[in-house]
């Protein structure tokens, strides 16, 4: 072995077992470990072996909670009327980060996909509809990746919803903030024609 | 915060106190972690606290080792004659992994750097004058980095020991394998061609 050291080595093979991590990487993050004061390994590796034990899914949500509930379903200034439904805990997050967005959410865990064996009984699309009979919901926000598989799980929980009173809606496709003209694929700029939006009515929301 | 779980962000701030791993990559790692069985994530906690924990320096070369003297130190099947003089535990592993070295090492913990304050007391340098004193080396070979504190350093070294009777040795410089010559820089492709090496030598040596 070229390692001088099995705990060093266990450590190596450990870090490469992460995604995106190789054995290099491995040796680098192991070896930076090393030169720190033992305490801040050990906050390391007791912050992840606590996550791991003690995380929950929210029960309403599905989000990654410390609870139960997670925080943001159980806040009461938060919108209860709109549920934006997710593919995964990640999506949350880029979405809290807008600051945009003041309702609650619905992770899916995932999308249809049935190339890859993924029907709606593999994703959280029945508790969703449990929600949507029991909460006073007004409106549901799609806001899942742009594809195929995408649309099809639109459709498919759209469809399920047709005889309630709720206000479907996907989040806008368009050319990105900063994107350029000439270098947008087809598809993208022709929904962003087709979707246009009366630049009064912009005007009038930004004030 | 935009993490709905503060034992998933006390894991991502971790991940993220990491070289080279920013705010996105340690998100990513720690749901990566979420998703495996929880028997995974201690296994991968607990190697890091008990590597920090339980690793040592080998007394007699500095090497990385979880015994008092490490494993290449205590082989006798290694050549005791020849120390090989490197800069950290990374070149260790990548001289071993060319399976080409059979002798000892040595670890300088660095290199002579006085506009970075490392000067030979910073670094493992008395250790291995008293080595070199105390046990019985033919031959010492700098594995450095070509650069002006690599030579610094080996000038500073190969004073100490004008008096001794060892063989003082650095490793080649050239162009490296499978490397083109027209984009060598100007200092290699000189040093590979003053240092050229007789083909017969070489020949005979693989033979």
């Amino acid at each position: 072995m070229p390692f001088s050291s099995s705990l060093l080595e266990n450590a190596v093979n450990e870090f490469a077992k992460l995604p995106g991590i190789g054995k290099k990487t491995a040796l680098r993050l192991a070896l930076h470990l090393i030169k720190q004061p033992e305490t801040e390994a050990k906050l390391f590796g007791e912050a992840i072996i606590k996550m791991r034990r003690e995380i929950m899914f929210c029960k309403r949500c599905h989000n990654i909670s410390d609870t139960e509930t997670c925080h943001i379903c159980s806040n009461p200034m938060r919108q209860q009327q709109q549920i934006c439904v997710v593919e995964t805990i990640r999506d949350v997050i880029a979405i809290e980060n807008t600051q945009q967005y003041n309702g609650l959410y619905h992770v899916l865990g995932g999308i249809i996909s049935p190339l890859d064996g993924i029907g709606p009984d593999q994703l959280t699309i029945h508790p969703l509809l449990e929600r949507l009979k029991n909460e006073s919901v007004q409106e549901l926000i799609f806001a899942l990746n742009p594809n195929i598989q995408g649309d099809t799980t639109i459709y498919y929980i759209a469809k399920k919803l047709h005889q309630l009173p709720i206000k479907i809606t996907s989040i806008a496709r368009g050319i990105a903030f900063g994107g350029e003209l000439e270098y947008a694929d087809e598809i993208t700029l022709g929904k962003s024609i087709s979707h246009r939006i009366p630049v009064i009515r912009e005007l009038n929301n930004e004030s």
